[in-house]
C-alpha cells in the first residue's frame, strides 16, 4: 500500500509499504478514505521538535471503512463506515467514565498514529471508533469534510471551549485561528457564548472565524492584543479563554486576558520552556485542558451536530490533495496557504 | 498603642507606636480583640522569602471592634462587632460578582496588613467587612477562636475544596495539615466527600484531622506518599485535591496524584521556580485556586456554620498568646508546637 513517509523536516514522501496487519485482539484495520495534516504535525516539519522515529508519518486523523477486526472487536464489523479519532479510551475507566477518554487511564498507548497511508491499524478500537449511519457514498463532500473534524480538531476545540466552561450569555476568547481555534469559535457558539473574540492576523481565518460566529477580531500581536481584548471586555478580561496554540507567549495572553476566576481551556499542545506557578494564582485564573475525549463528544452531540448540520466544520479544510501532494499538503500548511489541508484517498 | 513589629528573620518583638487614623474615606480603624499568625507569615520569619519592608508586620487576620468610620462606610458603625477579612473586595466589579473578591478589580491593595496591633487600619471597608451579631461577651472562647478563623484560614480552606469542585461522593486528597489544610478537610466534608485523604506527618495533625472528617492519613513522604494515595484510590487518583502548601514538592504530588480530568484547588502561596506546563497538560488536569473570596464565602455560609455549630474549625488554635508573647507564638508555629497560634488582645 502506499503511506506517507516522514524523511526529515521539510520532507514528506510517499513509498510502497507493507499493509498493517492485526497484533492485537483488539485492533482494527481501516481502510483509510480521508485524512489530513494537523496543525501539531507541523512542529516536526518545520523543525522545531524531533519526528518521533517510530512512526512512519505523524496523521492521527482519518474516516474510513472497516477492513479486518481483531478476535476481540464486537462493536463494529467489515465494512463499517467509521470516525478513527486519534484518541483511544477504553470507555470504562475512572477517566473515561468522566469523561476524560483523551487520558485514559488503561492505554498507555492511546493516540493514533500513521493515518496517512491507505490503511491505518487502529489499537483498542473497541469502545474509541465512532460509527457513521450509512456509507460514504451517501454523503456530500461538504458533510464528508466536516466527518473528518470529528477525529480531531472539531472535537479538540470544542473541548477547549468545553474545560474553559463557555456559558450562555460568555465572552469568550478564542487564541489561534488555525482549524482548532476556528473550531473554538464553532464550539463557544454552540454553547451560547454572547460575544466571542478571535485573535486572528490572517484575513482568510478572520473571515471563515466570522461566519463561524466570532463577533470581534483582535489582529493586532503580542501587549497590542491583550490591550485590545481588554478594551473589550470593559478591562475585566474574557469569562472564558479558548487556549488553541500551545506556545510560551499565547499562553501567557491566555493567562493574562482571563477575568479573576476565568478558565483557561488549553488544547494546543505545550510548547515553551517553563511557567511560573504564580502567574494564575494571584488571579484565580483556571488552567484546564489537555487531550480531547474524542469519542466522548462525538458520541454525546458533535456526530449529530454535524448530521443535523446544525455546524459545519468542514469549512476549515481551505483544499484537498491526493496521497502523492503530501509534501504539498504540509507545505502550504506550513506557509499558512491552507487553513487545513485535506488528502483525498480516492 | 501596642503593635508587633517584625525586626528580622526569627524575632519579632513588640514596640509602641501611634494608633492608625483614616486615611481613605472608605477606611475603617478597628480595636483588635483577637489576631494570629498565619502559616504564611512563617516564609520571612524563617527567612525563606524577603520581609515586605512596607509592613510593620505580617498580621492579616483580626476579629474586632469598630473604632472609627470613614466617611463613605455606612455598612458598619463605631461599636460594631466584626471579622476583619484578609481580602477587601469591592464586591461589584466582575471579580466580586463572580465569588473571587479576593483577586477584586477595584482595589489593588486588596489584602491585609499589621493586624498584629491593638489597632488596625482596614482599607476598602463598605462592602468587605463582615458583620457578627451581637457582642463578643455574647460568646464562648471556643466560639470566638472559630470566628477568628473566618478571616482567612476557614475561608481559604473552603475555597481549596469549592476551586477543587469537590462534589458529594467524591474522593478528595488534601495535600497540608496545616490549619488551611485541616479546614480543607472540614470543608471537603461539609461538600459532602466520601472518602477524605489527609497528608500528614504529625500526630496531633492528624488527629485533628481525623476528628475533622480525614478518613485516612497518609504520612509518608515524597514518592511513597504519591504511592499511597495511589492505593487509596484504585491507581486512578483523588477526584478533587486541596492543595494548602504552595511548594513545589507538593504541587508536584497534588498534579500526580489528581484522577486525569480532576481539579485541584491551590491555595498555598506558590513557592517554587517553575512548573512545566505539559505536566498538567497530558493528564487533563485542571490546575485552580488563588486568593480566597472570604467575605463572599462567610457571608454566603460560613458564618451560618460556624454560629450554628455545624463546624469548629477554631479548633485549629493549639496554644493561645498575648500580644506581648508575639515572637513566642511565631517560633511555636515556626517549630510545629502549635498548630495556629491565637493571640488574644485581651
Amino acid at each position: 500500500m502506499k503511506t506517507a513517509v516522514f524523511k526529515k523536516a521539510g520532507f514528506v514522501t510517499v513509498e510502497e509499504t507493507a499493509k498493517p496487519t492485526i497484533q492485537a485482539d483488539d485492533d482494527v484495520i481501516i481502510k483509510v478514505i480521508r485524512t489530513c495534516v494537523c496543525g501539531s504535525d507541523l512542529w516536526a516539519y518545520r523543525g522545531l521538535q524531533t519526528h518521533n522515529p517510530e512512526l512512519i508519518n505523524d496523521g492521527h486523523e482519518a474516516l474510513g471503512i472497516v477492513e479486518e477486526t481483531g478476535s476481540a472487536i464486537t462493536t463494529v464489523k467489515k465494512g463499517d463506515f467509521v470516525i478513527a479519532p486519534f484518541t483511544h479510551g477504553c470507555g470504562h475507566c475512572e477517566a473515561c467514565l468522566a469523561g476524560y477518554d483523551g487520558v485514559c487511564l488503561n492505554h498507555k498507548q492511546n493516540f493514533s498514529a500513521n493515518a496517512q497511508a491507505e490503511y491505518m491499524r487502529f489499537s483498542h478500537g473497541q469502545w474509541a471508533l465512532v460509527k457513521v449511519p450509512g456509507k460514504p457514498e451517501d454523503y456530500t463532500e461538504d458533510m464528508i469534510a466536516s466527518l473528518l473534524t470529528l477525529a480531531d480538531v472539531m472535537a479538540t476545540g470544542y473541548h477547549a471551549a468545553r474545560t474553559a466552561n463557555v456559558q450562555p450569555g460568555d465572552t469568550a476568547l478564542v487564541i489561534g485561528d488555525g482549524a482548532v481555534g476556528l473550531c473554538g469559535v464553532i464550539s463557544a457558539k454552540l454553547r451560547g457564548a454572547k460575544q466571542i473574540i478571535l485573535m486572528s492576523h490572517h484575513e482568510d481565518r478572520a473571515a471563515l472565524g466570522k461566519d463561524f460566529g466570532a463577533t470581534e477580531i483582535v489582529s493586532e500581536r503580542d501587549d497590542a492584543a491583550i490591550e485590545h481584548v481588554m478594551q473589550l471586555t470593559n478591562n475585566a478580561g474574557a469569562d472564558a479563554v479558548l487556549e488553541c496554540v500551545g506556545a510560551e507567549q499565547s499562553t501567557h495572553q491566555a493567562i493574562v486576558c482571563a477575568r479573576p476566576g476565568a478558565k483557561i481551556g488549553r488544547v494546543g499542545l505545550p510548547h515553551g520552556s517553563s511557567m511560573d506557578p504564580a502567574e494564575t494564582f494571584y488571579r484565580n485564573v483556571q488552567l484546564t485542558g489537555g487531550p480531547a475525549p474524542v469519542t466522548t463528544y462525538d458520541k454525546q452531540k458533535l456526530l449529530k451536530a454535524v448530521l443535523d448540520g446544525q455546524i459545519n466544520p468542514g469549512r476549515v479544510f481551505t483544499k484537498s490533495y491526493s496521497l502523492d501532494e503530501i509534501n504539498q499538503a504540509y507545505q502550504d500548511m506550513a506557509n499558512r496557504k491552507t487553513i487545513k489541508a485535506l488528502i483525498k484517498m480516492y
